[in-house]
């Protein structure tokens, strides 16, 4: 087995510590992490300060393979990571997409039709989305004038637009997943639900989770309450891990041992 | 004005990691910081691991005024938060919720009927739920048997499941508030809506915001992409102050600079 690649995301925003905006890039991003078996491993919502994201950053960079950041790369005066993370690592700003791009491809969405691209009048403050962290690596996804930057060699910098986010990331990960031999391992999760309670399947559960530690198999119990009472079931108690045969072995385990069903595998998968 | 009182929340579970789950957890609690006026400074999702929950909630705990940890305390092996925070501040473990409660109020929502409460078998499992850390202090929602427990002064120990988290955060909070006086300078925000790009407000938006930043009016810029295709506006600013009629004024200063469109004010609120 390889060894396993580990992540961390961080995500810059004052709207989402304020209650304003729910998150939705970590789980998407989580959700792609999981299937190209890349461990995520933690978190961080901060806020848009210098101090917070440069102490982050540097951190996560220093302790996972792969940092993503989402949010604060816009032309406003709020949006200030390029900056923060180029200090971060001593990097200089530099106008590289400018350069590396024929000004006619600066276009955004047109306003009156969403769906098509129009030419952008360039104002100093898309002047400055135009400033990247120098060096840094930039990739372009068909469509956008802004690049995924990658500072640091794995820090990489995501708008947080959930739009935006999951263009860009559908696009590169797949490059990364190639470069790096990501998703020959994926991970694999199968769930079992039951009727019977937390209390009563505890002790099954830690039996069966102790007999299979040292394998890398993680299992996971989780009431729904509120769910039941929709018909659903009381309990989802999943099975994670890398070894296919393996976690099908200890999903009819469990089954056996808590009365419970073991759930079709979906397609998609999420 | 009051010293402004901060706080962050401590997210532990692997299924949130994995991408199992959304979490709705923060976004619920950040909203109500926000009206008490505390300060949601960083958010942090972590895995069910000992070595991590202890050094995120000491470290919160040293660093802001009030922690609350959402998930890990059920009845299964997957369930350490209890005993890694004891660990973390130096406690024991101890029933003190059995020795709390008569036996008779040991129960939970009916399998059958959810809406009511039933009693439960005291498995082993269970009795592992009810042992608290020693010292701390156990605040007991009416219908929930398992308390908010409080360690170390100012880490709330809280469920994962959305409905027990709110629940027990619904009946605690009016009391933190009242204890410390929160509430009586919360955060208010307007937003303008604009159908002008981001790159194109951005100068406009600078100049006010460092006209007004010694006065605590945060200013914030929301391009909305997707959202405009439904007839939405594409960019919405935010401007958050504690000052009312401060921050009114600078809403007016904004739209009148923006040619933008002063959104009414929310009943209820979010």
């Amino acid at each position: 087995m390889s060894s396993t690649k580990t992540a961390a995301i961080c995500i810059i925003g004052d709207e989402i510590l304020s209650g304003k905006t729910q998150d939705t890039n970590t789980n998407w991003l989580a959700k792609q992490l999981f299937d190209l078996g890349v461990d995520l491993k933690r978190v961080e919502v901060i806020p848009d300060d210098e101090a917070d994201i440069i102490e982050t950053v540097v951190r996560m960079s220093r302790t996972y393979n792969y940092v993503f950041t989402s949010g604060g790369i816009g032309p406003t005066h709020d949006d200030i990571t390029y900056a923060s993370i180029a200090k971060a690592f001593g990097c200089t700003l530099e106008d590289r997409a400018a350069a590396e791009r024929e000004p006619a491809t600066i276009v955004a969405p047109s306003h009156t039709d969403p769906g098509s691209m129009v030419a952008m009048r360039m104002t100093s403050a898309r002047l400055r989305m135009a400033q990247l962290p120098y060096p840094s690596t930039a990739h372009f996804t068909p469509g956008l004038w802004v690049p995924l930057c990658v500072v640091n060699g794995n820090v990489h910098i995501l708008p947080g637009i959930p739009r935006l986010f999951q263009a860009m990331l559908a696009h590169y990960l797949p490059d990364l997943a190639n470069r790096d031999g990501l998703g020959t391992e994926p991970f694999y999760r199968r769930a079992i639900n039951t009727n019977r309670g937390e209390g009563d399947i505890a002790d099954a559960l830690t039996a069966i989770q102790d007999q299979y530690a040292a394998d890398g198999i993680k299992i996971g119990s989780y009431p729904t309450f509120g769910a039941f009472k929709q018909g659903g079931y009381r309990v989802c108690v999943t099975v994670v891990g890398r070894n296919v045969p393996l976690v099908d072995q200890v999903t009819q385990a469990i089954a056996e041992a808590i009365d419970g069903r073991v759930e079709p595998l979906q397609t998609p998968k999420h």
